[in-house]
């Protein structure tokens, strides 16, 4: 009798075994999620065992039959988790042997815990991988339809928070969305690399090589997610920010606001905010995972039980968080006339500068010219376009009548005709280009 | 009829509210727990309306007895949540309603959502604090116990993973049992934060500056967990290392180990390496919720519902490392020959270089010829201490006879006398004074 | 000869030494800026060697006033690093043999290198603090007194970005006032921990206890720089909302602001973006340290060598934010008119709830009741004060003539009189008490 | 006058301008290093605009031969630096401007600094990528001679720090050469995305949408580094546990391992704990970086002016890192004797099961036979492979004399043949694939 659980120097517990080790090491909890992709994985499994007979056919029906009713039971919501079932794989297999007894013994024929945990993971994150490609299809296709429809509206483009020079609404929908199909893109490689059957699969010895391989991709999809999130935090900003009384540029759907217990009058953009904190969460997941590797000695340590929780978080998050931003950029609503208010002709004070540039001025005196021009506006506490040719021959012999020209927003942004420019032209091509990739995907 | 949830543009739902963004937004899943801190807090808060004469005698006293009531369907299990409670404290006060109809609704005179929920906070995290303590203590009194026990152990001390100087075991047990109550001293800080009353508490008027001092104690709480469990990786790794069939020099209890499904012969200390992964698990909370913060405006924004379950999280990982660990360090044995087999007369070399700065040699000089003693010792290939006295004295002609009183590692750590040493009257001491600061604590 | 040096398979460089692995485990390009706290530590540790007769007076003596010509040469800018000085002590230990011979190699009795770096940090953190302590009170001081200067001036508070309560702007100020005072606080707490002396100190044997103790230390100091930079961020979150064109609350100092190279009309904020940008920064560092550490085998490892830079920077960072949030505060001009403009009769829902409560009813049904006064002057497109008793009595019979009295933003602010409140007399008890501790702090 | 930069409350400085200020918003000290890529850049750029026919073709000759003499100014170390050089492109600038008058002024037509800094990085990253792929091929040519030149070695792996099934020597070195590779992979995705020109370029008008996209891969960068050197973080530690006096498997070259200052006799593995630690640096930057991003508003803000010095020091450490690492993997020595002499019998209980399932034994129950012989062997106090086989057939009547078999390391590994596998055909074919592999890379 080894009595090694009894304690030495006081302690907590009694007896031989540790009811708080016991579910510090299990993962039933969180990994039965994946009793779907498990019983995928085992079917798959037997086959491979039949095929290099180390089954034989009946076997391999009996277990194939079994893990039918395996499923069947999870499905319709009756499958009983036993004491001792301390993950997902041991519930199922000790389900299986309940069925048909001694059979379900060959299944793990040369296949470790860890190669079946590695797999049932493969499995799960190929279904979560095309679950959030189409849902970030949804909410890129649900912003081009946007674009196109309000591709005559003129804003204020940012940078800095200050106003810089007009754009159309359209081109801002347009740069998140273009953001978001990277990351759509990025998730199509990771999905590839984890497509690739790990290099000892199908043959029955496992190799201890593959579980860096398996690490990695994990590590990715977690950055991946923390990436995305962190786009999606500062389109989430922007809104906010247009979202405020001061702005007034968009109204939110009700759907997506909540009021405030204390004061009636509030109405809090609350999806907004949660669209920007989950970025911090999903971060910290991957944070957490890349100091648990660090030091690691290589092969599986028991550390490694952390992937699956960061996994099926990330997963859980960003899947909510794409569905809730399609929702909001589908119903929210423009207040065109406050946007096309808001711009003002200081903010064509480039445009001024250019054209000096095109009656031969070098850029940097043209842009200090200008610069001149603004200060004398405020000087007079006029706007830019009051100042009067005079006004501006002052500053430079080059300004003439002609300058007016320059006050018009359209005019300005069409200015922008290259790709990715402001140009009716160029943000259609950049729609009609996303609409075209959207489709792509899809097939 | 506003219709604004209707979509505009494609989009994923149909009608006025999306069921995503609704649990996107509901925290009663994971805040439920805090039943109990909600209607603690809720007594407290109508007792002091009464006071300020906000309630009636009457009225307070039913919505006193209404919550007991509550209480008692939480404690029996038979609470119902319903749709719409989107928090623990909606549905504490629509049970409320329920069983005592109009005057639950004096409960909220003068209190935001926000201010019950930080005062509900406030309540949970002193209890986790008080049972983190507890745990802490529990485990630091097992190590003070182990090392008092096993006091006259000796084996090496190692810098950088390389043997160094022989140490008491007690020693390696005490330092991390020192750096344990450290951890508790700090707790102890926050705890004290903690208990300070808000300064607009008890008063009506609930005030906005309140929210970051909240979010102070609470960034705290994660820091303290990250940095309690970092600690518990090192000494965990430690334990890692001893625990190789190279060292050999603990073994774990079976309660705290568990075989491989594919190596018979594996026992691995999986409840070693699961306590050094959760450094990572809540640092990773700590820098989720830190990048959450991060250039958030000030005041309240729906940003920091990440609080809680970061809170819970790190609450509940600390709570089970340091009850397994307890269990861990109440049940290793350790193979004291092999222990101390591993100490070599290459360890004395310090030493060697002390009897010469006794001799009136600079320390570097003395290391110097130290160093050459090693040195001639593995070109002879034999142990430092069977150099002849001949030997020695090519090296430096103060080696003379005595030079053999060096070669005893008992005498070695009896030498380090001061606080903190390797003596046993040092050691003792210390064990003495970590009793005497577990008394002082559990008062 | 080992010539263990020699390259077995390829590999890049020929000869026994790597001059990449030398530079790469150098720590001179960083650690001189340590130079006086090594000559300090230095200084002090002889003093005791002599005390326990471990050198002679003479000794000691020779021993100083080299260490003091030392110190003239590092302060002249004369001291010359040369090759083989790996780190500053490595480099004045070095000056010292050539300027006072043999007697140097006295110094270094029973102190080893990480003794002797243990004691520099802790003099150069003890000095850090300090300065950090300043010019973290010079910013609460300015921020103190502009608050006083200012009391008069209301304007919206905001909660989710959402203009939510009038409050006095000073309010404002002072909340972010007093989350600095409690950063100064804490620091406070580390100078205290960091004061106390090791416990081998003094004594002649340091003990590898001390390695841990030192490290919290740092990593709290960090953690430290991280939660006050992580309010700094949202405190220049504020302030660059205000002074967005479309708040126009407050207008920067050009001295902190710049203009762009393309935009001649900008004036950018820079400064504030500065400010919030070095949260990431500082945390960063925390971070990666946090992850050095874990996993770490306990006693030193070369790993913690990571310590240093880490500690520098975030000083450097939260040394010069300061001082710019200094400079950002005491110049800005702010738009009183404007600010005044944005209250809106709608921020006094609540207070029309508050006037229901008086009249004796709930507050969940006096908060409902205002709602509804809310949706319906949005109905009749008036502002909320302009409903009439006739259009308020048909929402609640109790709504009389003396409803006008809720319509007076000064009359609100006044209401909340409690300790943190917004009015003029809490506001003004504030002020005197951060007066007060900014005070005793200075002594 | 405008005085805007006068203190109105208290506050630091006295004047128009904020010497800190400027400091802190300068960037040369540390872009300074990109002078090369700047002149690059704006050497192609002055020929666009010649092309657009924004110069003529005598104004671009003049701008490249001025920027020719800067380049030399630069290369010979003479270029000095002026108080007013806030950032690399304005020094540039400044200088071409004094070397060939107005002309200069041309060269930023059309182009904003934002523009200019994300082209220069570019370049500057396009280099940086380039030396890394070198630095890491030759990491992995090394193993992988290494791993040729060892193959015959066999040494125990480890799962969970404890001993498993035997492998070869060469598996252990390939499985990191392979890790290395698909960082080497990865890479090089980053370079071609580095390499897609943006979307506006060549043509005159930038656009705000590239920002975002140059962000994107800048935090691929830094998230790339930190995967590196979490994989090496992990070799290191492997190599660290190896070269314990425990374990005892290698000897670390003297250039790569240091001395003790205090024990005469230490020779510490210095060079592999700095390998680990980078990784906790590298990441921290990363995790800064992308902190500093969270809930950015888009296009450009001040707060990525953080970009630079991350990713020039995470360059830096690597490419510190790979060499040195290149550097230990090719001096190394290992212990052969001592490696094989760690192989010990029970680590054959998985064949020994194996031998059963060949039998017909359902492997879990194989795997419990086994079980019980190891717990036999160990009741016996002899070694597995000393049971007789009377002991044996106790256990299962299905052993028998050619049991006998099981008992010779070679055989066990020859029986992985499959890809990856640990025979020497599959460890051959490895060998043979990486070289090929690195072959193609180089190309």
């Amino acid at each position: 009798m080894s009595r090694q659980g009894s304690k030495l120097w006081g302690g907590r517990f009694v007896g031989d075994t540790d009811p708080i080790m016991e579910r510090f090491n299990a993962s039933i909890a969180y990994d039965q999620r994946m009793w779907d992709a498990d019983i995928r994985g085992s079917k798959a499994y037997v086959k491979a065992l039949e095929k290099a007979k180390l089954v034989t056919t009946v076997e391999m029906n009996q277990i194939l039959q079994g893990m039918d009713q395996v499923c069947d039971e999870w499905s319709k919501g009756v499958f009983v988790i036993k004491p001792g079932d301390e993950d997902i794989h041991t519930a199922n297999e000790r389900r299986l042997k309940e069925l048909i007894g001694a059979a379900a013994g060959k299944l793990h024929t040369g296949r470790s815990r860890n190669d079946q945990v590695v797999t049932d993971m493969r499995i799960w994150l190929r279904d979560a991988i095309s679950t959030l490609t189409e849902n970030a299809l949804q909410l890129v296709s649900t912003m081009v339809e946007r674009a196109a429809a309000e591709i005559d509206v003129l804003f204020p483009g940012y940078t800095h928070m200050q106003r810089a020079q007009p754009i159309r609404w359209s081109h801002w929908i347009l740069s998140h969305a273009v953001a978001l199909s990277r990351d759509v893109d990025r998730l199509n490689e990771i999905r590839k690399r984890v497509n690739v059957l790990p290099l000892g699969s199908g043959a029955i010895a496992g190799t201890p090589l593959e579980i860096d391989r398996e690490l990695l991709q994990k590590v990715e999809f977690l950055f991946w997610a923390s990436l995305c999130l962190t786009h999606l935090s500062k389109m989430a900003e922007d809104l906010m920010l247009y979202s405020t009384k001061e702005f007034s540029f968009i109204t939110l759907s009700d759907a997506y606001s909540t009021g405030s217990s204390l004061m009636p009058q509030k109405k809090n953009a609350d999806s907004l905010e949660l669209i920007r904190s989950k970025a911090g969460r999903v971060f910290g997941r991957c944070a957490g995972f890349m100091m648990t590797l660090k030091g690691l000695p290589s092969t599986y340590n028991k550390d490694l039980q952390e992937d699956k929780e960061a996994m099926f978080d990330c997963y859980d998050t960003v899947h909510a968080v794409l569905q809730v931003t399609t929702g909001v950029m589908s119903t929210l609503k423009i207040n065109q006339s406050v946007m096309e208010a808001a711009l003002s002709p200081d903010m064509l004070a480039t445009d001024l500068a250019y054209y000096l540039v095109r009656k031969g001025v070098p850029f940097r005196e043209a842009h200090g010219i200008s610069g001149k021009a603004v200060f004398a506006a405020e000087s007079k506490n006029v706007a830019l376009n009051q100042l009067t040719v005079e006004d501006l021959s002052v500053i430079s012999p080059l300004f003439e009548s002609d300058v007016s020209s320059v006050w018009n927003y359209r005019s300005s942004v069409e200015q922008y005709s290259a790709a990715g420019g402001t140009a009716k032209s160029s943000v259609t091509a950049q729609i009609e280009h996303l609409r075209n990739w959207v489709k792509k995907q899809a097939q």
